[in-house]
């Protein structure tokens, strides 16, 4: 079970009613944010999660509008009382950023560890598997993609009539064999084939790229930039490196995922809604993203 | 006529429905802008006033609350079309945090002219002359006082009697000497007695210090921190270096102002005007700032 919260849905600045694009996972209580522009803390008290298991901070790009709100995400996660370290994930430069960013929040009670991504690397945290991918914006980017992979099903049958006592059980569900009593038993004799996790991807911002479909493939929710909703701002797309509702949702049916959540609107878009039709005779299951909009996504049973 | 606008009435961190401490001046359209924390961009929409004849900012000390919100503000005013200089003052090291935030804003149209102030020095803005004085919080940290100067009165009966062509005036008015026709006049020939003009002190964040009611005497407005309003908070206030309600009634008295606006609340305080009755008993004229409170001051006839 993950739960998926849209903090905002605005772009290039916060708008009254409008908080920037951002974006927080909850696992087992744990949280991990993907962005924080100026107000993100705001929103995040607003949705009511807390501050103090934030374990993993990931940035797209080093625009203020996806970042510049690092300083009272900081400063909330120490008041909050956390003593854990926390790490920042981002392209390169995010050493650079967070320490000239920390000048105003330069004692914290915890550690802030960096790390910074390349393309198609993979980090787990909190249980999360979480990729980059390299995108095309006016600045170095990522796109992320976060999974939480699911266990072989296990044979509880098999187990007992193989006479695998019960305290190593939990073993061969995590895939290590047993030895008990002279006797042995492989994982593969009592675990189903591999299923897949839940997946998450998160798209912004970037025009759209030939490795995008197959990076957001099969996710349950794609949360994706769609800046401008009339196709009449293609030129303008294109020359900010952004995309339209009808990118994204032609992302989503090649990436075959379950929802499109559209995201990240331009100041100009005051009616995301009013463009909806057109992005959805593209790919039906796709929603105008609104702010604090959550969704618990769980393993298909 | 001087416009004075509380954009926020919260210390420490922006709440939902409470943006941070922050005071926006508007002098015949200009704008003048005391302290700028995460949000104040959104406040300073809410209001309307606009963005781009922004001339100046005051930043009292370098915590967030004071000056986190600074890349948004200096993104918002290059969005709306500035070119002119931006001058930025604050205590020493306003050069160093400047430079540090605008990592995420690197790129602007107009430039950014940082001033490092001393206690007791005087700039003039707009018309405007602010004042510095040094205060007593956990880090340097200046209070401002501003004024905009009235001329003195012009006896239009004397000038005329004097024989003053009307085209000199003007001159004369602004307290230069003319002459015409192998003829002189002297300002104190023509200007009554000096004027006080309008005076709005800002003090936030400090304990009270013995320069405070000198520094803020007759001040037509106060806005000054009242991070507690209950006096048993009095070890609290010592401790983290700001003042009670109380504390800042004192001040207005001492000060003999005309009005004060508390501002700078804990956010445990969610009642601001539930501690007011004390501060009243102490200084009448005491009101619990609420954001997007404004004011129009005018000089008095």
């Amino acid at each position: 079970m993950l739960d998926v919260a849209l903090l905002g849905t605005g772009g290039t600045m916060p708008l009254p009613g409008r908080w920037l694009s951002a974006t927080l996972l909850r696992l087992q209580g744990r949280l991990v944010l993907f962005d924080c522009g100026e107000g993100t803390q705001i929103a995040m008290k607003l949705l009511g999660w807390g501050f103090r298991t934030l374990d993993a901070l990931f940035v797209t790009h080093f625009h203020a509008d996806h970042v510049a709100g690092l300083p009272g995400i900081l400063f909330m996660v120490a008041h909050a009382g956390r003593t854990e370290p926390l790490d920042i994930y981002g392209p390169p430069g995010l050493e650079r950023v967070v320490a000239a960013l920390r000048v105003v929040v330069p004692h914290l009670p915890y550690e802030v560890q960096c790390h910074e991504l390349s393309s198609a690397e993979t980090v787990t945290v909190s249980k999360l598997e979480v990729r980059s991918l390299g995108v095309d914006h006016e600045v170095p980017c990522l796109a992320y993609a976060a999974t939480l992979p699911r266990g072989r099903p296990f044979d509880p049958e098999r187990a007992r009539s193989l006479g695998v006592p019960l305290h190593l059980w939990q073993t061969l569900q995590r895939s290590y064999s047993v030895a008990w009593n002279g006797r042995r038993v492989e994982p593969d004799e009592v675990l189903g084939p591999p299923r897949r996790g839940i997946k998450v991807a998160l798209v912004t911002d970037t025009r759209p790229t030939p490795a995008l479909p197959a990076f957001v493939a099969g996710a349950d929710l794609l949360i994706c930039e769609g800046m401008y909703g009339d196709p009449a701002d293609l030129p303008r797309a294109v020359e900010r490196k952004h995309m339209l509702f009808r990118e994204a949702a032609l992302l989503a049916r090649e990436g075959r995922v379950g929802e499109l959540w559209l995201t990240h609107y331009s100041p100009s878009l005051l009616d995301p809604a009013a463009f909806l039709e057109e992005a959805r005779r593209i790919f039906p299951r796709t929603v105008a993203g609104r702010d604090l909009q959550t969704k618990t996504l769980r393993y298909p049973e």
